[in-house]
C-alpha cells in the first residue's frame, strides 16, 4: 500500500486508491489511463506552465462546443484517436471493406431513391456514377442492404451547414439492392473541406504545423440483416490531402478510382464494391 | 513516411504529421501525448461507447468551469496528475522541505502580521500555535523570509468561498523572519473538507469508489532572496483522511505534530521547520 505520494511511485499511490465500489471494467480503464498519463509527464518532464497552458486549452475546448459544434470529437479526429478507436472496435477479416470514422453530418432517415437517382438537387459540381456491388466475403450478393449515402456539396458544405442555402436532402439518400446485390446512383464527385478551425483545436492544428483540410469523399453506411454495420467513405484518388487527411480516416483500401466517363452529363464514374461480414 | 491509417502504425501516422513550423517542444510534448494515448486505448481495447462516454464526460467537464470554478485542474488534482507535475518541477535535495500542491485558495497580499499574531478572526474552531524556523539547508537561519499562510476555517472553508459570512483575511496572513529566521503565530487547528464534488469529477470519484475529502492542513508559501519558492502544506498527523487524500498532496515528510499544549486558550502546538533550496 503506497499511502503518501511520491514522484517514482505516483501510478501506484492513485491507482491503490480506486475502491472496491468500481466496476472491474472502469477499474481496468481509469487505472490504465493514469499509467499512460503520468508516463507521458514523466517522459517530457512537463512543466508547470505547459500545465497551465494544457488546461487552458482543455477547458476552452469544453466551452466552445453546443449543439452544433463538439470540439472534443474534433480533438480526438485530430490526435488519431477517433480512427484508432474505430479501428480496434472494427477488426475484420482480408477482404471485408475496411471502416472509418463516421463524422458529424450523417442524417438519419434520408429519402428512399431508386437505383440510378441523382441526390445532388442544388446543380452545382461535376456529376458522378457511383456503382459497384454488395457481397458477402465469399463474393455472393447482399440482397436488401440499405445504402446510406451523403456528401458536401461543390461548395465544400454539408447540407445540414447550410440549412438556409441548401435543398434539404441536398447530396443524401438510401438505396436498397435487389437480389443481385447491385447499386447505382448519381451524385457529385465530392470536394475536400476543412474541419472547423476558428477554435482551440484549429489553433493547436496551426501551432502543429498541419492543416485543417479533408480529401473529397462520399459517405456510405452499409447495414444488411445478418451483417455488421459497415461505416465508411470513399476517396477521390486524385485529391491532393489524401496523404494528409486531417482525421486520418483514409486506408489504403478505401481509395476509389474516379474515372472520366462518356456520358455528357455524368462526367465521372466511381466503382467500388463493399464486403460485408456476418455477424457473429 | 506512413501515409494511411492502420491500427498498428496509428501513433506514427499521426506524428509524422507534425510539421516542420512546430516548435521543437511542442513536437516532443505532442509526439510523446499521442503515443500514450494510443497506447492507452490499445491496451484497454476501449469500446466506441466508452468514448463517447468519455467525450461527454469532457464535455461537461469544461462546460462547468466559470471565473469560480475549474473542474479540469479538479480532474487533473483526483488522478495524481497535478502532484506528479509539481514533483517533477520540484526536486530537491535531502533535507530540503518537499513541495505539495498551491490550491486554488491563495489569496496574495493579505495583510501582514506581527509574529505571534492571530490569524483566526471569526472565534471558531481550537487555536494552534505554529512554531518553528526557516533555515538553508545548512541550517543557517533565513533573515527576512516571507511566510504566507492560509487555511479554512473551523466549518471546513476557506474566507473567499464565505465572503458574506466570514471577516475578511479570516485564516490569512504574511510573516516576515528576523536574524534567528525564527516564526510563530496562533491560527487553528484546521479541519478536513471535501474538494467540490458536485460536478463531473465528483462524480467519477463516487464510480471509482474514492471519496472526496482532503485531510485537515494548513498551507505556506515561504519565500526569501536567493532561495527557491517553497509552496507546501503542514498535515495534521491524526487526521482520518491523511492516507486517502483526494488530491493525493500527503507527502510523508509534511506530516507535521499537532499537540496538546499547557495553555488555556491556544490548545494546540505544531512545530514544524522549513528548510530552503538556494537558487542556482
Amino acid at each position: 500500500m503506497t499511502r503518501y505520494f511520491t514522484e517514482e511511485a505516483s501510478v501506484e499511490t492513485v491507482n491503490e486508491r480506486v475502491g472496491s465500489e468500481a466496476s472491474p471494467r472502469l477499474r481496468e480503464v481509469m487505472t490504465s489511463l493514469v499509467s499512460h498519463l503520468h508516463a507521458f509527464a514523466k517522459e517530457t518532464n512537463l512543466t508547470q506552465d505547459e500545465w497551465d497552458i494544457a488546461i487552458d486549452f482543455l477547458t476552452r475546448t469544453g466551452q466552445i462546443c453546443s449543439e452544433e459544434r463538439q470540439e472534443f470529437i474534433l480533438l480526438s479526429d485530430v490526435l488519431g484517436f477517433s480512427m484508432l478507436v474505430d479501428a480496434i472496435n472494427n477488426r475484420r477479416p482480408e477482404g471485408a471493406t475496411e471502416n472509418t470514422v463516421f463524422g458529424p453530418f450523417h442524417v438519419a432517415n434520408a429519402p428512399i431513391r431508386q437505383m440510378g437517382d441523382c441526390i445532388s438537387l442544388d446543380g452545382k459540381g461535376e456529376l458522378c456514377r457511383y456503382i459497384g456491388k454488395v457481397t458477402d466475403l465469399d463474393g455472393n450478393p447482399v440482397e436488401n442492404a440499405c445504402i446510406d449515402v451523403w456528401s458536401d456539396n461543390a461548395d465544400s458544405f454539408y447540407d445540414v451547414q447550410q440549412p438556409d442555402i441548401q435543398p434539404k436532402w441536398n447530396n443524401r439518400g438510401r438505396f436498397f439492392t435487389g437480389p443481385d446485390g447491385a447499386y447505382q446512383f448519381v451524385g457529385i464527385k465530392p470536394v475536400s473541406y476543412p474541419i472547423p478551425d476558428d477554435g482551440p483545436v484549429g489553433q493547436m492544428l496551426g501551432h502543429m504545423g498541419r492543416h485543417p483540410y479533408r480529401p473529397a469523399h462520399m459517405h456510405f453506411l452499409v447495414t444488411a440483416d445478418g451483417f455488421q454495420k459497415l461505416v465508411t467513405h470513399t476517396f477521390a484518388g486524385d485529391d491532393k490531402y489524401l496523404e494528409s487527411d486531417a482525421v486520418f480516416g483514409v486506408k489504403k483500401s478505401l481509395i476509389a478510382p474516379f474515372v472520366r466517363s462518356d456520358d455528357e452529363e455524368t462526367v465521372w464514374r466511381s466503382d467500388f464494391d463493399f464486403v460485408l461480414v456476418p455477424v457473429e
